[in-house]
């Protein structure tokens, strides 16, 4: 590739980051099926036909936002992966990790919690199949934990949604906490942290009653 | 008070209803923050200028969904506490009426899950604020289940948050699944049930944990 075709290319990759920024921002005030095109051109400074160069259309670009704001919520899943505490401490773990990442992105996970129902019918599918994958992935890792690689697939999944039911409760709750009280986010915490043990305590107390019951099925 | 002005009374109340219901009809497709007073007075046939003798702005209309909406969820809490099944089958009986709920007002409660993070400030502290009302409702009503009534109020909400956070999760893919699809709606009840039960096992063993511990720290 030339030099001027790798610059045009560049400023096109810049140009299309920075529209995506734009639309983020501007989704903090006000919902998706409101935001014209106009609107996010405006705020990065470019004229409307110029979006197409990026987008096919502001479907396309709410495509992209939920890709964009779901590979936060991937990389919070890989960052637990990798934490050694992980086999000693899951549970402060995945509550420490959950907070420091809605407070590094929280215009993408309010993003997501906002535009769940969103009338847009293409975003809200969007979403929605984002954060399948997403439990599917969680269960994929909980089946890696000791005693939790019997269970069946089905119910990893339900264990996994249960877990980002709280989860997505708690990142609501944290999104609209006021920032010069942290004192709440503590007590959330703590919260979070509790509901995920008996969690773990009912799943375990739970298989524990289906395995007894195997012999007399069987 | 008069025939006629008990008749003009009644058409009042009349057009407040008429106002309300078109506005969750028109909130079937369409967020909140981008409705205007004139669509919903022209969807109810009055002037727009007419709206003002109903409430004093959009806000004041977008607080009374709320409550209306929350009505409903409160009369589901009644509704639980009066059925004799309630001691002898809790789960099964409130995943029942959490469906049947569900089915019979799908308006309000899309508006619940739609508007709960609005970029309307009124209106998201509102159904934050209901919300709040509700867990502690239901944490009374926990309190009134034999072992349970020795918990403290604070551990009570907790629980009544995680059964909330199940609950919140049922009603959003309740309200998403297709109409032609009866065995989604079965599935997904049958998983529900299984997350009230691990929450209930989870609940019993964690404050059995507690209990012994209990000697230990006095």
């Amino acid at each position: 590739m030339s030099d001027p075709s790798r610059a045009r290319q560049l400023r096109k990759q810049q140009t299309h980051q920075s529209l995506v920024d734009a639309a983020l921002r501007l989704l903090e005030t006000q919902s998706f099926s409101s935001l014209s095109l106009r609107e996010v051109t405006r705020a990065v400074g470019i004229v409307p036909t110029a979006f197409y160069r990026h987008f096919q259309d502001m479907d396309e670009l709410g495509q992209t936002l939920v890709a964009e704001s779901f590979g936060t919520l991937r990389q919070m899943l890989r960052t637990a992966r990798r934490d050694p505490r992980l086999a000693t401490d899951v549970v402060d773990l995945s509550a420490d990790i959950l907070v420091t990442h809605v407070r590094a992105h929280p215009r993408e996970f309010m993003f997501i919690a906002r535009e769940r129902f969103s009338p847009v019918a293409s975003l809200r599918q969007a979403i929605s199949w984002e954060l399948r994958l997403f439990v599917n992935e969680l269960a994929l890792d909980l089946s890696r934990f000791p005693g939790l690689h019997r269970w069946s697939t089905e119910d990893l999944q339900m264990i996994a949604e249960l877990m980002v039911d709280v989860m997505v409760a708690a990142v609501e709750a944290l999104l609209v906490l006021p920032a010069d009280r942290p004192e709440l986010e503590t007590e959330l915490m703590s919260k979070v942290r509790k509901q995920f043990v008996i969690i773990g305590l009912g799943s375990a107390q739970w298989r524990a009653t289906r395995d007894d019951a195997l012999p007399t099925s069987a």
